[in-house]
């Protein structure tokens, strides 16, 4: 096989969720697509490596200096939701329930691997919390990770005399009781509401 | 989210098999790496475009004039595989099995949508098969398309006094008898061999 194919299909391989094939089949399909979208992803993938980059405030991805959701005045600055990654902060705004601001942690706590407060963007949130910010909603995972992080900022943020939330575990919208797991059913147990 | 990351993503959507998610993940996947990883995938995309073509001879994908195949001197020159497209070549060459040389038909004859035997490189076939080519291994898809590109095929090359042959269908390899498709299994037992 040529080798220019070769080396595209190893490059491409190391993105999370391609293996070999899907690998193969999408060098084929960049070979076989009209000349001028092979040019275009070769350029949108150096204009993303070179021009975006956390946002100053939040940690949001942008290509400014501040994001475009901490630039948006007609969102609630009173309003911060702690999220672990991007991926988190594009799922919350996808549903389009959330009008506060964001602060991405870039990880949670982890002492087995060394990642403390400082790794993390503790300080950074900590240091947002003006007197105009009512509340804190904590949406780190229910890993072990995710709880300690959250315990560790709830500790630090109501110091500051400020609410602190956490989003709900339970039986996913759709799911079925009978095949969620038993950490789950806790849970959605534990956090039942009156009706 | 940030605009070129937009794009990013909406080109990473149009290869097969990626969808919204995947392409998402991509492209975080691509900011998250290290920098020289986006410059060289970026370079490895428009390489692989500029560079990469069909084998003047067989249709293969290569960076010369004639593919690695072609030129090699160890495979047999009298035995040509014939197959709709590069991946199915790519996979007969995985199996190890094959030591005869290939041509790329690049599509098969299909009336509904225009394809006739001057759009499928059916020419370029016919005017290989000089004294050398002792046999001609037709390996297009069962499908309807597939097995009437093999029946024009066969009549053109048995006029030049070659033998033609077809691949196998049958059960695969491992698989159930019971899980098997109708069309497959008629054709396993039409196809069976005394042992």
């Amino acid at each position: 096989m040529a080798g220019a194919l070769q080396r595209l299909i190893k490059l491409l391989r190391q993105l999370p969720g391609i293996g070999e094939k899907t690998a193969s089949r999408m060098a084929l399909a960049i070979l076989a697509a009209p000349d001028n979208y092979g040019r275009a992803l070769a350029h949108g993938v150096s204009e993303v490596v070179e021009r975006v980059h956390p946002c100053a405030r939040c940690g949001n991805l942008t290509e400014l200096e501040i994001c475009g959701i901490c630039g948006d005045s007609r969102r609630d600055p009173g309003l911060i939701c702690v999220v672990e990654k991007v991926p988190d902060l594009m799922a919350i705004e996808a549903s389009g329930e959330y009008q506060g601001l964001y602060h991405v942690l870039s990880g949670v706590l982890n002492p087995l691997n060394g990642t403390g407060p400082e790794q993390i963007r503790a300080a950074q949130l900590l240091g947002r919390l003006d007197s105009g910010v009512r509340e804190v909603i904590l949406a780190t995972s229910s890993s072990v990770e995710g709880e300690a992080t959250a315990l560790y900022l709830k500790q630090h943020i109501e110091a500051q005399g400020i609410t602190v939330s956490r989003i709900a575990s339970g039986i996913p919208v759709g799911g079925e009781l009978e095949y969620a797991d038993q950490n789950t059913i806790s849970r959605a147990l534990a956090g039942r509401r009156t009706i």
